[in-house]
């Protein structure tokens, strides 16, 4: 069973993290959730990386999002980056993509914590080809939704 | 052996990719490059991307990036996006960053072909642990220079 | 009676196309509202423009907007898009706006329903001249509410 | 023979209307150019726009580039306005995008003078169906500009 | 008694106006408001500003704010322009500050019609020196509530 | 004869001051040009205000603008703000433009000495009428140029 | 006893200084709070600054912050800015971070009175070690909050 | 002798350095420049950090410049950040300044290499008063240096 270690900089990102977290369920893989601070835990984020058999990270930050970074720069496995809105937003999200060469973040939009998940599956299914055809039936279901949408309006 | 497909808005935007070229040489991923554009040419972005066998696809585009996006709505296999600077430079990211919810999109950095090329080396070490030895080796040769470069001011 | 095809990304669009249905209706423009999204269903994208009759299109999106510029690649007719406001608004202006050499889309401003709907009475008023005058009149009636508003000041 | 006229703020704008001036010859439209300015010759802009028999307007300008939108408070034809670069450039396509309720502009990217004569001749389409056809052909011709590029890649 | 004339762009521009004609009135400064729309009623503002006997303008709108450069356009009595807070709030700054040359504005903050007060009464001191003492005392005003202020901190 | 006291951050601002003096000039205003920091010699900015015998003052600075609103807090005369471009442009026009209630600016645009110039004669003319049928005039040789140059399109 | 002054704006900057000052409190730093506004007050905020005795100052503002630059400009003693958030906030961001070469401000993040406390008992600590021993307690409890944290998640 | 150690995150950052080193040496600083990237070599940072006996530190970074956040991490002596400019600029700014509560960085301009050498003399004045009147000698040098280019204006 694959598995995702979600890091948020902050208590206050769980909103974020829990819109992708029943979409890491649905696909089976995973997952733990950690509250660890680029900047008030350096040591913690270290360790939580270094000792981790997870197949890939998600870390979740707003402001000067450095966490993100921070654990691509602890890992060769893949870093997943959600920027949090806040007064500006843009910081958070120039802070996750703009990462100097050699050490890439896969950066998600603002907030999307469920974008997060669906990466982390499509990433995971490079290795487990199953996963690849419970990704094709959860977009059957989402055009499914649309098009029952636009039958209501 | 791993493979990329490469799409390109644009012929100018081939420098951008080939930040990342060598790099997937070194990493022994097989690549194909095309110029695709979701605007121009979308028909022939959905061969492409539903006809290739490629494990992940990199798609670059400046302005209002649509192709990382589009080549994402076609397949589940994952996206690495790299937005393309300009006259204004922020649209191409935020075009490649802010999917909505149910496509991702990994966005890089504006202009990083390499770590483009990194990124898909880390996520198809995945499915192929060897990848991340070459991986660990690489960092180590990017510390290696830093140090030298330091030793050099 | 001329025709417009209004696609939206998501449901939650409907209040801005809502700020125009009522335009449309008032010109004698026929429509047909779809939620279709670029990313989740970009079949149902094409079917519905290539199958359509439409005299000219009007997509509405938010965030990293591709829908009219994905319309736009689909047909020669013209295409309207609408940005629709989020968490930086921006995003989806340039996405809209900032369409590559070749295909372009006619952007109005942001949550600017409206004004896509007059636009496309002025379009359509090009092979339809009788439209011409309920421009005229419509106008009139912009001015004398002014001078009503700056009356009550 | 459809009719364009095209007026720019300053004849340093002439480099962009120039990119369109071709495309509108190719497919068939009547054009001509005027220097006016919104701010330095506003009677001269009022006397080009209500004596023109043009179908259509194409305004061009930078900075607080009100030109376009002058240029729709004067007619009910179509105008498509192009921002310019400059310093800021965000100046003018906000200035030419975020037209208030009732007054439309229809506004292509940054410089972009040759999506602003191809947009023209889609709206000019509506009223003369023969234009789809050269639209259509030109589409093709960019489809085998894209795919020769990406044979000498 | 010197004469100011206010123009704004919708009624809604309204309370940025009443911060600011407390304030004229405090300076025996005598003002007229006008709702007049540079997009929606053109003809409306020329002739506001041709007929009036006022000794400056204060212009108010948001958006695509156009309305402070066509007043300016329109006379070389000093114009006042105060940008309006919306969804981009930007824009409106852009709009009436990024003025080309030959047209100046004074531009004041977004949204305040207090300070456009304020400086309307600066310049007509270069004309009536009495004001100037009104403005001293209205300094001397403020540093004491200022100092009030701190006390109760 | 009115004066008017040009005041630079640096005397790299020279550029921009002197897009304005031609013009100070043809109005018949006197000037005197001043080198002097808000930040680097507040002492200095103080007496060159506070013993000047201007009717108005240019205050011309770049990055964080602070010389206009620092110039105003020193005077009830009239300050006419003037942004330098930068790395970011942005932050000059904002520092100028977004003074707080109380203490206006009158904010021209990124570079605009020339502006300046035009909008201190206007604000002049305030107590000068002669300067009206000058500013009159130079519209008219604006308007010529500009139909000159329209002319050899 | 080591001494800070805060300076505020406007007494609406409070929330923004009390987040600081029970920091300030728990590292046994003494401190006293005046409103100054650096454009309605200039004079006041010049005798606060020489006339005080306080180690370093803190100065806080909103919209074109002009405070931090002009105590900075007062005293060779350390300055900490704190950008105060509105419609805008990016605004003063820039005003506070983008000072001229020769009079730095050390800026901190948008309404981070708290960040500014600490800075200020980081900047102390320089002559009073014993503060960095305080310093380091605080992190352990920064640290603890967030491992509890982490364990309710 | 205080000592101050200089982090910048690539050997390109070097100019950024280089306008604050004849400072640091003007006022009897010791310092010593190391490259040390955050994101690619993160022991090397914290070992150069814990080892360090410098009275603080100054980091320079681009892009997602985490490199001033995560020395802060690691220690509670001051850290100065400057942001280094590049194809956007803002986004080494917000990732300086805009830090969570708790770890301070004191961010100085785009490129501010002299401001951070100057601010770091002030810090270290705290601890040693000589250094203050070193301080006031340099602003009488600026002042002159201003002078000196307002007379041959």
């Amino acid at each position: 069973m694959p598995k995702v270690a979600i890091l948020m900089g902050s208590k206050n990102d769980l909103p974020v993290a829990e819109k992708g977290t029943p979409i890491l369920k649905k696909f089976g893989i995973d997952y733990k959730i950690y509250v660890a601070s680029a900047h008030r835990t350096p040591k913690r984020v270290e360790s939580i990386v270094t000792e981790s058999d997870a197949d890939l990270f998600i870390a979740i930050a707003g402001l000067s999002a450095a966490l993100p970074g921070v654990v691509a720069s602890l890992t060769t496995r893949p870093v997943i980056g959600v920027p949090v809105s806040g007064v500006i937003s843009l910081d958070a999200l120039l802070s996750v993509a703009q990462m100097p060469p050699g050490i890439p973040v896969a950066a998600v939009g603002i907030d999307r914590g469920d974008n997060a998940a669906i990466l982390a599956a499509e990433i995971l299914s490079v290795g487990t080809p199953a996963m690849r055809e419970k990704l094709a039936e959860y977009r059957k279901e989402m055009e499914a939704k649309i098009i029952a949408e636009s039958e209501s309006v």
